[in-house]
């Protein structure tokens, strides 16, 4: 009901009745103002006036499941989430979830934590997850195509965040291929995708994101490679505001997608976000460097990829990595 | 030090004295009399006489971590063991072992069951898993390449069981397309292996085998599909034995495996051992159903198969189920 009642208070233009609430979830006038109390004290300003009833007058930069949910637009990316004040890591949470069925390991399920205690970065690598700034959140994704498939998945959640970002802030965000989200060459937002497959046969997909909201700054030793949307903006952004508007996009990248099983009715939109696009880069395999230039990504999401001798290859993101040839993007 | 004064005990011809044993580990005489004893209640004959020292006189079918053990003759696959009366899964154990780390998570270990309550067959299915009379292990795997190349990985171990069940009791077992092994049309073992990975980068796989041994008899529904090896050898086998047997054979494989990252140095065994081999079969995709001649696998596992046409095509595993003509393989 929580939720549902955030929802009704935040697409009111006026006030909402008590006694409309009250007949709407047939709960006593007490319940209600129940549900009122607690949304102050999560630090929803609510304004009640007799006779006209309840008005939500300011959102704070709240995370909860009822902010959360009650802001969701899409029919199933984020439509039911696990929030957690605490935890180990949400990809882990949701894998878990994933193994164990039941309704929390469905399809769509979103998994959001205020605060990490074993963040993991890619290849086993740590993410570090204070509190009270950033986004920590997993999406279960339960795919019934091929294993071989899913790599897509993680350029289309870089597509998601891009344009979530860009929807919520204005800021002109890039995507840096395969998958990290930057802003002027700064990254705000990083993604660990992680599979648990059968010979052609997905179990789970799990799509890990971290997106730097309102810190006001980094360690030194990342502060010249990292950015957040605060820091840019010189204002803060409500977090689960922005939440909603990246599984909104990602609801209908993954949908474009499922038409073909591969990236061709979202390539364009990639690339135009791409920020190695028409770029020199730096191709780094092991054992093996050159130069070329980027000419964008391909239907399976490899970056092809222009050599100085006029042959052009695709390149696959778990063999290489790309650099700008000036500096880190 | 019971695996290991197990392992003495099998390898010595004559008898075993007590004091050179006590002088080996360094502990007391009655800390190895408490070591016979502990023994001798799990099933195994043992002889102690004195001035002579103590004899293995017989090895029931006793399946424990020390008698596993005690069998390994690999470097690393299977020399750890986990050993379960009772588990959910094997596979399951073996999945959260890796994600935690440490000790049982490395590569090599080796999960077995006497029993499973949750056994799992492909796509979530069952399977069945009662005490006594079958073996439920899983190998967890850590390998260093690309996750493309994992399902290779199914198929070796298909090669090993057959060879493992060949070395221990001569039965003609054969391989059905990818990774059944059967007797005479009847499936003696199911492989279920599933894998854990990022883009690029496998995180673990683990490879579940469930054999059928020691059963004499099979529920109705099933019986003309499935056979164990005492109903073939009409006398029973030696689980650790043969777990032993079927790890010192996938090490081998494996390590062929590793100087290419493909079935090339397999393939060959492979289809030796396929019942499937220059046999007509049914090629049973998605929407689409059609008779060919079957060739053998291909470099990275693939079923080639003429059809009628004449034209050659490669099968992949999770797309297509292939039966023979004539009845069930």
């Amino acid at each position: 009901m929580k939720s549902e009642i955030l929802r009704l208070l935040k697409e009111s233009d006026g006030y909402l009745s008590g006694q409309q609430l009250c007949s709407h979830f047939l709960v006593s006038r007490t319940a209600v103002w129940k549900v009122m109390e607690q949304l102050k004290k999560e630090g929803y300003e609510i304004e009640a006036v007799r006779n006209k009833g309840y008005r939500l007058v300011d959102s704070p930069d709240v995370m909860s499941r009822a902010e959360i949910e009650s802001l969701a637009k899409g029919r199933w990316a984020g439509a039911r989430v696990v929030y957690y004040e605490e935890t180990d890591s949400t990809n882990t949470r949701a894998k878990e979830a994933a193994d164990k069925g039941g309704g929390q390991g469905e399809h769509g399920t979103l998994f959001v934590a205020e605060r990490q205690t074993a963040g993991k970065g890619r290849r086993g690598r740590g993410w570090e997850s204070p509190a009270g700034a950033s986004i920590y959140m997993t999406l279960l994704l339960r795919p019934d195509f091929l294993p071989i498939k899913a790599p897509g998945l993680t350029l289309l959640m870089a597509v998601a965040v891009a344009k979530g970002i860009r929807k919520c802030t204005g800021l002109a965000c890039k995507i840096k291929w395969p998958n990290d989200v930057v802003i002027n060459g700064k990254k705000v937002c990083g993604i660990l995708t992680e599979m648990s497959a059968e010979i052609g046969y997905i179990n789970h997909v799990v799509i890990g994101v971290g997106i730097n909201v309102n810190q006001e700054r980094f360690p030194k030793e990342i502060q010249d490679r990292a950015v957040s949307l605060k820091q840019e903006l010189l204002r803060s952004v409500r977090r689960s505001e922005l939440i909603a508007a990246v599984m909104e996009e990602f609801e209908v990248c993954y949908e474009i997608f499922l038409k073909t099983e591969d990236l061709s009715g979202i390539k364009e939109q990639y690339n135009r976000l791409l920020v190695n696009q028409d770029q020199d880069v730096k191709v780094l395999e092991p054992g093996n460097e050159y130069e070329a230039h980027a000419l964008g990504i391909n239907d399976t999401g490899e970056l092809m990829v222009r050599m100085k001798d006029g042959r052009e290859r695709c390149v696959y993101a778990g063999e290489v990595s790309v650099r700008g040839v000036y500096g880190y993007v």
